[in-house]
C-alpha cells in the first residue's frame, strides 16, 4: 500500500482518537487535494458537541471543503476515513464529486457502502467515487472496539 | 388530510419558492414540535448560498432543532418536505428519531425513501419514521418543474 495512503489514514485516525476523548464515537477524516497533495480539512465526529445527529467527520470534512474551495464540487478531491461511511455520510461523498474513498473498518450494522443501501450502486446515485475499504483494518477497528469496551 | 399538515406542507412550498428565487433548487423543510404544535426551524435549500453540496433543507432544519431543542433526537418532531427526501436526508432523519415524515412530490431520479436506496427499509437503519407521501404532489412538483424550465 502506498505510504501516503497509510500516512493520511493514520491522520484520520488520529482525529478519530481526539474525538474518543471528547466522547464522541472515535471516527475521523481527512479530505486532501489530490493534485497538490494538500490537507484541505480534518475533523472526528462532533454530533455531542454541536448537538447535531449529521455531524459525522465526513460531512464536517466535505462542508469545511465546500467553504474553502469555494465549490460545492471536491471533484480532484480524496477522503480518507476510519470507518465504512454511513448511507448519509456516502451519499455526500456522492454530491460532493469526491474523486477516491479511502475507508478502513468495514461497518455491517450501519456502513452504507458495502453494506445495506450500498448508496455507490444505486441507479439513483449520479457519481460514485473509486473505493478501496479495509486500509488499516485491524488499526481501524481497533479504536471503535476499544471506546465501546469502555463504555460497557 | 388534515388542514394542519397541508397547512404546513404550504409553508415548506413557501421556503422552496424562497430558495429558488435566491437561484437554488426549490425545495423546503419546516421541523415541528408535535407534541407542543411548535415550528422548530423551517429552510429551504442553500447549497450554493453555503458552497456546501450537503446544505439540503432537511439537513439544515435537523440541524437547527438539534441546537435548538439541545438534543440530537428529535423523537416528538415531524418533518414536512416539498419533495421525497434523498438517501443523505433519508439517514439523517432516521438518525435524528424523527416522528413522522410528510413529503410532497416523489423523486424516481433522485429519492431515497421509496426510491433508489430506499433507506428506511434497510436492516442497517435503526429507526425510521411514519411516511407519508404524495401531500400536495400537485402543488409541490410544480414547483421544481417551473424551475426547471425557467433554466432551459
Amino acid at each position: 500500500m502506498l505510504q501516503e495512503v497509510k500516512s493520511y489514514i493514520q491522520m484520520a485516525a488520529d482525529e478519530a482518537n481526539k474525538a474518543g476523548s471528547r466522547g464522541e464515537v472515535p471516527v475521523g477524516a481527512v479530505l486532501v487535494d489530490s493534485v497538490n497533495d494538500e490537507i484541505i480539512a480534518a475533523a472526528g465526529n462532533q454530533t455531542k458537541e454541536f448537538t447535531d445527529p449529521t455531524a459525522h467527520a465526513e460531512l464536517l470534512v466535505i462542508q469545511q471543503g465546500g467553504r474553502r474551495l469555494e465549490n460545492t464540487h471536491l471533484t480532484g478531491c480524496d477522503l480518507y476515513v476510519t470507518l465504512e461511511p454511513c448511507p448519509m455520510c456516502a451519499q455526500a461523498i456522492s454530491f460532493a464529486r469526491i474523486r477516491r474513498l479511502y475507508f478502513g473498518a468495514y461497518d455491517p450494522k450501519g456502513g452504507g457502502v458495502e453494506h445495506g443501501a450500498r448508496i455507490f450502486q444505486q441507479s439513483t446515485c449520479h457519481h460514485h467515487p473509486e473505493v478501496y475499504g479495509g486500509i488499516e483494518e485491524k488499526m481501524c477497528g481497533a479504536l471503535l472496539r476499544s471506546f465501546f469496551d469502555g463504555k460497557r
